[in-house]
Order: structure tokens, then C-alpha cells, then sequence
């Protein structure tokens, strides 16, 4: 898998600064139970509000469960079946739109479960992983396939497994894993109290 | 600061495991310039949908800019502003509720801002700083106060400073500064591929 650390001003933490999102992953090597349960315990333990943890996942592994992940893959966006297809782990990260302990409407619900995919998704390069998340799928054939209730928002398909070399993939997939990654300059994203005025 | 690691069926990174939510923070002390832009740059390289950044952060500095701090401070609820006024820095997480190429909705902008603010919060552990996170606060007030436009929605004000020991807080505080953290199974948020089987 190419390295291709974060470019910044300062230096960050190695394990933030080395995450990205590679499309390729070794088709013959299933992710242990061990290292399985590493990812969800990081991401259980990220902050949310009112500590409700209002993230749900579905674990489809096509080693354990051929017939479950073959369900969630087929649910993907044709430009995702591309590559993903190698991947032996497909996590569907859901939001409760509600809060647990009163059924009340919860607006922190997709942004905690960010927060904690997010841990998930740096657990998997702790481990030597890779993670890719996705938002392109139909989230109403997932509700179909997996039975997730109306309550519960599909937000994310979390590709997970051993990385492979970018020669794995088709040619135009192959020159997006080698590219540099790019992001906006600091002051687009990063006011003072002000909205627009640039802090950096 | 206490030491409150994550109490987890197998090792995680313990940059993940070290991180929660303390509410003591040294009042005198600021976070400087290289501290603040490497929590920008730790938020700026989360992932996003389409690659579309979603995320914007106001940076209210009590030491750089008192005026703007305490603007963002008044609209914070009143449980919050027993402990956050030590904090020197606050920052507000806005997210974008549509496409910034598209100007399109955009369903993934909380849900990446919180990965991004989850990039923010572990990068203070890093340093050796507190962050804790709020949902406490009066929306409308800090809209006007900051002049958040209405397409974008503020999710969290995120206080972030030097630690304090738990002694500096009312004793209720102080208390919640050193009970252990507590999470749910991981057999209640983890399934397999089908909603509510226990993936753990």
C-alpha cells in the first residue's frame, strides 16, 4: 500500500496523518477476530452526546458469512463494486435518529457515529489495515437486506481488510491510489469567532 | 488530569483508548499557536464524502481575542458554563448541509464533521491537552453571535485547554472527573449482517 501521509503545517500525530482511503485489499486474507474486535472496541469508545452512543454497525464478513457480506455488497454503487468487491469486511455504520434513553429526536446521531468511524477507521492503520468508507450505496436495498429499522439512518459502507499493491486495480482506480491526497487550505475551513475570517 | 483508559476486550491504539472528556482545565495557561494549528491540521485530513470537507471550525481564543471567546461562551447552557469558562480555547464545530462543488444536500455533513472533530479531539490527547465536547448550547445565539450562515449547522462547541486536576471543580464535577467510563456491550451496537444478532 503506498504511503501517502497528510501534508501539514505542523507536524500530527502519525497515526492521523498516515489514514487515507485505499481501494486496494488482499482477496485471500480474512481480518482475525482479534483485530475484528480492535476495530469495534475504538470505535465504541469515542465521545458522543449525553454518552447514548447512537451508533449501530453491521459486521459482514465474507469469510464468516459469505451469504450476509454478498447482501451488503450487492447494495453498493456500481463505482464502488469496482474495487471493493476484494475487500473480506463490509461495515454498515447506522446513526439512530432518536435518543436511547428518552426516544426523543437526537441531532448528534450521524455526527457521533463520524466520531466513532472514525476511531474505527484509525484502529485499522493501527493494525496495518486498510478502511475505506463509503456513502455511495442504496441505503433503501440495505434497509431491505440487513432489516434495519426506519429509526436508524445507513450512513456509511466501511470496506476493511489487508492491503494490496496499487497493480491490483484497473488502470484509471490505480493512478487515484498512487495520486497525492489534497485537501483546502486551512483559512477556507478555520474562522476566528467570525464567520469567514480566516484563523490561519 | 486523571488517567481514565478505555476498558476493551482486546488492546486498542492508546491514543484512542487515552482519549475522554475531562472539564478541568489551567485557567492561566493558553495553547499556542503550533498546538492550535496542529488541531486544525489533525480536523483538516479526516475523510469526507465526494472528498467535499464539510466541516467548518470557529476558533474563539480567550487569550487572542476575549471578546469573541466570551461571545461564544455566553451562548453555551448554563450546566456547561460551571466548567468551560477555564478553558482558553473554544471552538465550534459547524457542519455544511450541502455539497460545497454542488451546493446540493448533502446527508454525510455532520457525520463527517464529526470525524473530523473525533481527528481534532484525539490530536489534543496527543499534545497532552483536554478537549471535551458540548451539545449544550443555544444554537440561535451563537448563529447570531458568530454569524453562521443558515446552510450550515453548529453540531458542537469543542473546549479545549492545558488539564487541571479534578480538585479545581465543585465536588458533583469532581466526582464525574474521576468515576470510570462506562459504554454499552459491544453485542448492543455490533450485528452482524443482520439487524440485532450480536456480532461480539
Amino acid at each position: 500500500m503506498p504511503e501517502k501521509p497528510a501534508r501539514t503545517a505542523v507536524p500530527i500525530h502519525e497515526l492521523i496523518a498516515r489514514r487515507w482511503s485505499p481501494r486496494s485489499f488482499d482477496p485471500e486474507r480474512p481480518v482475525g477476530r482479534e483485530a475484528l474486535l480492535a476495530l469495534m472496541e475504538a470505535a465504541r469508545w469515542a465521545p458522543s452526546c449525553y454518552g447514548d452512543q447512537p451508533w449501530r454497525y453491521l459486521v459482514a464478513d465474507r469469510f464468516a458469512d459469505p451469504a450476509g457480506w454478498e447482501a451488503v455488497f450487492a447494495c453498493l454503487a456500481e463505482q464502488n463494486r469496482r474495487w471493493a468487491g476484494a475487500a473480506p469486511l463490509l461495515l454498515v455504520a447506522c446513526a439512530d435518529t432518536r435518543f436511547g434513553f428518552s426516544g426523543e429526536p437526537n441531532r448528534w446521531g450521524a455526527y457521533d457515529t463520524g466520531a466513532a468511524s472514525e476511531n474505527l477507521c484509525l484502529q485499522a492503520v493501527a493494525l496495518g489495515l486498510a478502511a475505506h468508507q463509503m456513502g455511495g450505496f442504496d441505503a433503501e436495498a440495505l434497509r431491505r437486506a440487513c432489516a434495519i429499522p426506519p429509526r436508524f439512518e445507513p450512513m456509511a459502507v466501511i470496506a476493511v481488510g489487508h492491503p494490496a499493491g496499487p497493480d491490483r486495480l484497473p488502470p484509471d482506480l490505480r493512478e487515484r491510489e498512487t495520486a497525492p491526497r489534497e485537501r483546502r487550505p486551512l483559512g477556507e475551513r478555520f474562522f476566528r469567532a467570525r464567520w469567514g475570517e480566516p484563523a490561519a
